[in-house]
């Protein structure tokens, strides 16, 4: 067998008598360039290196090399290596995938501060992982994810949020958005038909996947205390997904009693409360308020994520489920990626253990604490009618607006003067009631906050956004 | 309002006047230990921090501490702090749902050796990226991946595996696994109704993933060329998941002419062909055989990962998809988990555009050519009754077995002795033919191979090991 190898550059050589070796690299490169498989400034192999990979001598490559370098196809450059000298320049990484250039002031939620991202202690924590981790924690593993990050991560569960975990039941997920998929999928296959999510919601990952799986989506009207369990009754939903720790948008709080008389309706019904615990670990004036799974772990998936705390980039989130479901999620999870990055969750287990989260978190809770003061401050000096809401808690408020104002004409009045915020519209299923502001104040500063809000009372005081409904 | 925190123990104090504030706070803490949602040896908040967050003095906590240590609940620790004394152990963490202990010699296949990863190095990309990536990074993104490993991917594959790869066609992805489940479902959206796959082939990823999304599997017979292209073109599938430079598990090579023919076929029916270039990165004495997506980049999908060549760990896998598929499968990323982690999609970026991919690839090289003439060796000398095909690239060979020889009886006896190996027939789905055994040799040390075939040969040659067939 005549031994060739080109891994670093694929070039098929015939050794068939045919043109000459080098003639062949040349053509070879040169059509990869003119093909555009081969793109301005990308280096060559070193002419010794393709030349062993090759099994050919090095002066047929050079020879090769010197020829494209002679027609212009290739250039030498300082430090001895030749790289492509023409063909279309590398395109601007995917510009057209990329959101549009953000505003100048931005009130968006769902994330935490990044800049605040703790990239030493991060760091340090990985450096401790690579050097210690045993070699098969770099293989597959089962699809509940590494047992070092389900003990830590139900350690603080247990000890922070009241909950109820064994790390048998848990499952490290991509974020919440993989947990909720995960979680309609096995209900799918368990038959479930009906799913209630608050009225209105976040409409992006328990919607979306529950209507590609077939399941329908029942809006519940949520009122000041979240979502309206009499009307949850009235449903013949299998599961409801659930933020009642500080309901998504509107703030609210589920009482004792309408806990209890969910977990009634669950427990009669044979159906599966979600619990949504996405911003737990920030609460500015109100007692803390254990997470519902620690009253019914048999009842309720708990889904949690380091988003909000930690960076959505991390893109790590865990899931607690009933036991009975525990190896159905753990599957699903198996076929959905088999299983999350093995090194990140080892990292995350070592920053939980060694106390690192709890000081992030006591370092992030005043930041976050006095933006949201400065976004009260600034609502009630500069846009007087608009009465926020939801405010003890969590990374964002809503503010309704006067009835004779229209929702969507202050968002693009407001956009139209470099300031991003949502409606609260957007995300209502049937529900009808007040239009309302969503201020996300995690990663804005105090100034950027107060300038903010003075446009959108600006726009709100000069009129010009009334509602068709009030000038009729 | 009153503020309480409790941020770092979940405690709610009621301050109607009744019991006493530290009393309470006993109770909580003794009703946690009791239910076990404080575990023994977890560490209590410092008195002056829990103090803080539930706005009690100092002393309350610290009598409250005291008494649940008079009680025996909690003890005190050498560096002033307090630690849960009784209670259920944790849970040696997931025993029952991790891998039963491995055998001595495991002729494993579908993994590089992780002894080899690049630990030092890596952790130099990481170093890299957490010093330099801007925060934005550590967002959510666009569902096709960072740009920096597109464009660092699509020149590695333009460059090495003669692809055609525009970044803004890729998307990055969880593993092969996920690549596949995303690709599937793209499928079953544009109302594919029955896949083609090798048969043999693996069976987890595509085939349980299709049976779920409700889309027919096809098994469709290979020979030693891989896929019996005459066939396939018999079936109405819509589209066909392929292993066409080295067909897992028994190692053909599509040639050029079936090549064009499933080109062909794939454009008269307007199929996709999913091109699973598993490990195209290893090739010892045969010429490099492009990939197909380079002749075809509108019907291909080509999925790659990094398990083969780094660590199944790291759950690192990139899609190139046509043009008009791009935009759907990035969506269906979205909605499955909303991207990949940020920083190890960075990370992988920065260890290639540095070259350190080409290099640990060029390390790895001879060690794996080391242990597959090793075994090639012991085959001949151990077990002269088995001939190995598909030995000339990637991780794993097979080796058919004589017609009186029972496969399942074979690979059960090596088990029994301490020697795993798989079968082939588990992987057939209708197709006919001879028993074999899939040796994966990426792991194993020279050693270990010849000990791991000296059992096989033994069990071989001293019978007990016939097939029914070749009993009657």
């Amino acid at each position: 067998m005549v031994e060739i190898q080109s891994n670093s550059l694929l070039i098929e050589l015939r050794r068939d008598g045919g043109a000459a070796l080098h003639r062949q690299i040349e053509a070879a490169i040169r059509d990869a360039v003119r093909a555009g498989r081969l793109r301005i400034g990308t280096a060559l192999p070193p002419t010794r290196t393709l030349a062993g990979d090759l099994g050919v001598s090095r002066g047929v490559v050079v020879e090769a090399y010197q020829q494209l370098v002679a027609e212009g196809y290739l250039t030498s450059r300082p430090g001895g290596y030749t790289e492509v000298a023409i063909g279309q320049e590398p395109a601007a990484p995917a510009v057209p995938s990329e959101p549009a250039p953000p505003p100048m002031i931005d009130f968006a939620y769902g994330r935490s501060d990044v800049s605040h991202f703790p990239r030493a202690v991060w760091m340090r924590s990985i450096r401790r992982v690579l050097a210690d981790a045993p070699n098969e924690r770099f293989l597959y593993l089962s699809g509940r994810g590494m047992p070092e990050l389900r003990e830590a991560l139900a350690g603080y569960l247990n000890r922070v949020r009241g909950a109820s975990v064994d790390p048998d039941n848990m499952v490290i997920v991509n974020g919440y958005a993989q947990g909720i998929a995960l979680t309609i999928a096995v209900l799918a296959q368990s038959g479930a038909r009906r799913l209630a999510v608050e009225d209105p919601s976040a409409d992006d990952d328990a919607r979306l996947v529950a209507a590609a799986a077939g399941i329908e989506v029942v809006g519940v009207p949520v009122d000041r205390d979240g979502i309206r369990v009499d009307l949850l009754e009235r449903t013949d939903a299998d599961a409801v997904v659930l933020t009642p720790s500080h309901q998504w948008p509107t703030g609210g709080v589920l009482s004792a009693e309408s806990r209890a008389a969910v977990l009634r309706w669950a427990a009669r019904r044979g159906a599966l409360i979600v619990e949504d615990d996405y911003d737990a670990e920030y609460r500015y004036d109100r007692a803390p308020i254990g997470a519902i799974q620690g009253l019914a772990p048999d009842s309720v998936v708990y889904a949690g994520s380091a988003s909000k705390t930690l960076a959505p980039g991390l893109r790590l989130g865990w899931l607690v489920v009933p036991r009975r479901l525990a190896d159905a999620v753990a599957t699903a999870k198996v076929v959905a990626d088999r299983g999350s990055p093995a090194l990140d969750q080892l990292v995350f287990a070592d920053f939980l253990t060694r106390g690192e989260f709890d000081r992030h978190l006591r370092r992030m809770r005043p930041v976050y604490r006095r933006r949201r003061d400065a976004l009260l401050a600034a609502l009630r000096e500069k846009a007087p009618m608009l009465e926020p809401v939801g405010i003890a808690a969590g990374l964002h408020l809503v503010t309704w607006l006067p009835p004779e104002v229209d929702e969507a004409a202050v968002v693009s009045a407001a956009a139209a003067r470099g300031v991003a915020v949502n409606g609260v519209t957007p995300y209502r299923l049937t529900s009808t009631g007040p239009g309302g502001l969503i201020f996300g104040y995690s990663s804005l500063s105090e100034r950027a906050i107060v300038d903010g809000v003075t446009v959108i009372g600006e726009i709100l005081s000069r009129g010009g956004v009334g509602s068709g409904r009030a000038r009729s």
